[in-house]
């Protein structure tokens, strides 16, 4: 499967926020993702980088 | 493979702008965007939306 993990990234950690996600939709200051099970989470803060190959969203928190 | 192709939404309408995308990084009001070949390409405007399963990354220009 293709989706990938969202990780927050957290004084240079990465913390896992939702597994397996499929759509990922900014909304302003806040990320809306859904994942292939349906489960919907709303992020505040940003992307800092996506790499579909490692199946891994990194996001940062707002500030 | 899990790579996506972007796509610049104009006017309802859905523009190829790179295949096989692998890395995304927002970097203000730009997109940097690098694909499986080493291809970047950076894009001014902001992601409208994201489905890893469809594969496909909308982007949409800076007004």
């Amino acid at each position: 499967m293709c989706e990938a993990n969202a990780y927050i990234l957290k004084e240079g950690k990465e913390e896992l926020y939702l597994e397996n996600v499929d759509v990922l939709v900014p909304e302003g200051s806040k990320i809306y993702l859904k994942n292939l099970f349906g489960e919907q989470k709303t992020f505040e803060g940003y992307v800092k980088e996506i790499s579909l190959l490692r199946h891994k969203i990194l996001l940062e928190e707002a500030k």
